[in-house]
């Protein structure tokens, strides 16, 4: 195969566009799509404060560096989830993080959450509910919770994550699966903002999997390469598995499901009238908004072990 | 495993529903969970006379014994589609229906597309652009317009179709990976009467596959075991494979998918303003409901090749 643009050989080849491209290409081509995607879906502008959600995988340190080669102005944000996992998963994620704002010369944020909280992610797994065997409920409110508080008590305008087209598509199939009406409703690539909460985008998310692997090898970024122990079983992933399979025999399904989606969304398919929308005011503990009377999930579930979170630290470097 | 009902030895076990059932018991549970299905969302009433369409498999003549044991006024509708793709399929299938309707002492209309439309539907999708290498749309369409034709000029109050939750969620995985609107908001198990269009339902769509295959072998009903030639590599086929997959780590995944589709449906979910929905009016050929403007599309199809159908023809048995 070679490329589309100058006839050299192909590094990837992408069925979906029908087309390839060679090295020097693809490295142009994803930061150019990127930035036609962040003005198509009006998620960012070059004088806002970004904050982006920096895990150490492959998708949230290519999207930093994309935003800064494109020059957004975007610091990270490093949550010290506390998973060792066997694989000293947390430590391990961190370094690589720590070295790639070093290496773009960034401002990197670290919140430890055995420091906010008292507990690392497995423990708070292991005392809730929520965790049953799995802890990637409590996990993903931890985190949402962390990440807003950071952004808002720093000024950031907005938060970006790097979730990319296989991530979003096997979100979508959950909660198509279980026809969760507020979750579709929710769903997109651009969360505005609301009072007490940061406006959440996820510029990565016309790219398949594949494409983000290619752009961090091509690109050199180094990134770790394990995926979270926790994961292993979750849906999340037998999802992706059989979108994959569709996808095989049909490609570009996966690309057409998405965004067949957030055209049906725009063009009225769902009733968004109010009484659907669950309705937010502040948590009484932290401030943040929450649909729950009260307190928010993340602070009761921290209160019922008697400690408080501690909603002031956290590190920097640079 | 233990028969719930009598403690004997269990021949089916279901695992979504939480208990199993032998022989005797399963053949009294199958009819009387339909009967429930039938009077919940309004289905069938003692008084109305139903065409069940036949197609010599286990799911249509299984549908035909139970509202015959429940004691409903049902016949049989057998469109003879001219396939044989080596396996003789639609001279075999049409054999099981006749010996069937014999058998229950009961009515077989039958109706033969090519003396109908001068064409076996393989010559059909020979033809026809949507016919394009797989005969399924052409045949969809062919078959939708005949069980109305016949349903309409025989007098019949509702068609009665044999589609199992399988089918019912394939279909429904189809529709979402395209978010369909129209077809999401027309997907049900009972589709009203209109001007012109006699009511369909689909009485089995709460019963997994395995079980009518179950019910078929334990009740003795002889059955067409091949699947159509055609069928091999449809999507559907394969969206039934992927949701197997899941079925299998997440029992009950398949009946929730469907059963909330119907409840957010219901609840509100998607925007059922007009606009949405398409107009109707009639064909000017056949006088049959159509969005399309002038000609239906069966009738389009036909007048392509010069020769109008003959919407007179059909055969009846007993």
């Amino acid at each position: 195969m070679k490329c589309t643009k100058c006839g050299g050989k192909a590094v990837i080849n992408m069925p979906h566009h029908n087309f390839g491209l060679c090295k020097e290409h693809y490295l142009e081509w994803v930061p150019a799509q990127a930035e036609r995607f962040i003005r198509k879906y009006a998620m960012l502008g070059k004088e806002d404060k970004i904050l982006v959600a920096i895990s150490g995988g492959k998708d949230s340190l290519s999207l930093w560096d994309i935003l800064r080669q494109l020059g957004y102005r975007a610091d990270g944000l490093y949550i010290d989830l506390g998973i060792d996992g066997g694989v000293d998963y947390s430590r391990v994620s961190k370094e690589y993080a720590l070295r790639f704002a070093e290496k773009i010369d960034s401002k990197l944020i670290i919140v430890d959450i055995f420091e906010e909280t008292g507990k690392t992610i497995p423990e708070w797994a292991e005392l809730d509910l929520r965790g049953k065997g799995k802890a990637c409920s409590v996990c993903g409110l931890v985190k949402r919770h962390e990440m807003n508080r950071i952004a808002q008590r720093l000024g950031y305008d907005v938060l970006a994550t790097g979730h990319n087209l296989d991530d979003e598509a096997a979100v979508l199939m959950g909660n198509t699966l279980n026809w969760s009406g507020d979750y579709l409703l929710r769903q997109g690539p651009v969360l505005p903002e609301e009072e007490g909460m940061t406006k959440k985008v996820k510029p990565l998310f016309r790219f398949y999997e594949r494409e983000m692997t290619a752009y961090a090898l091509l690109r050199g970024i180094e990134y770790v390469y394990e995926e979270c122990p926790f994961s292993k079983n979750a849906t999340s992933i037998q999802y992706k598995e059989v979108l994959n399979q569709i996808e095989n025999a049909h490609p570009g399904v996966k690309h057409a499901f998405y965004l067949k989606f957030l055209e049906a969304k725009a063009g009225g398919l769902f009733n968004e009238k109010p009484g659907i929308h669950p309705v937010l005011h502040p948590c009484e503990l932290c401030g943040q908004p929450t649909s729950a009377p009260g307190l928010c999930s993340f602070c009761r579930m921290v209160q019922k072990q008697q400690k408080p979170a501690n909603i002031a630290i956290h590190k920097e470097t640079q």
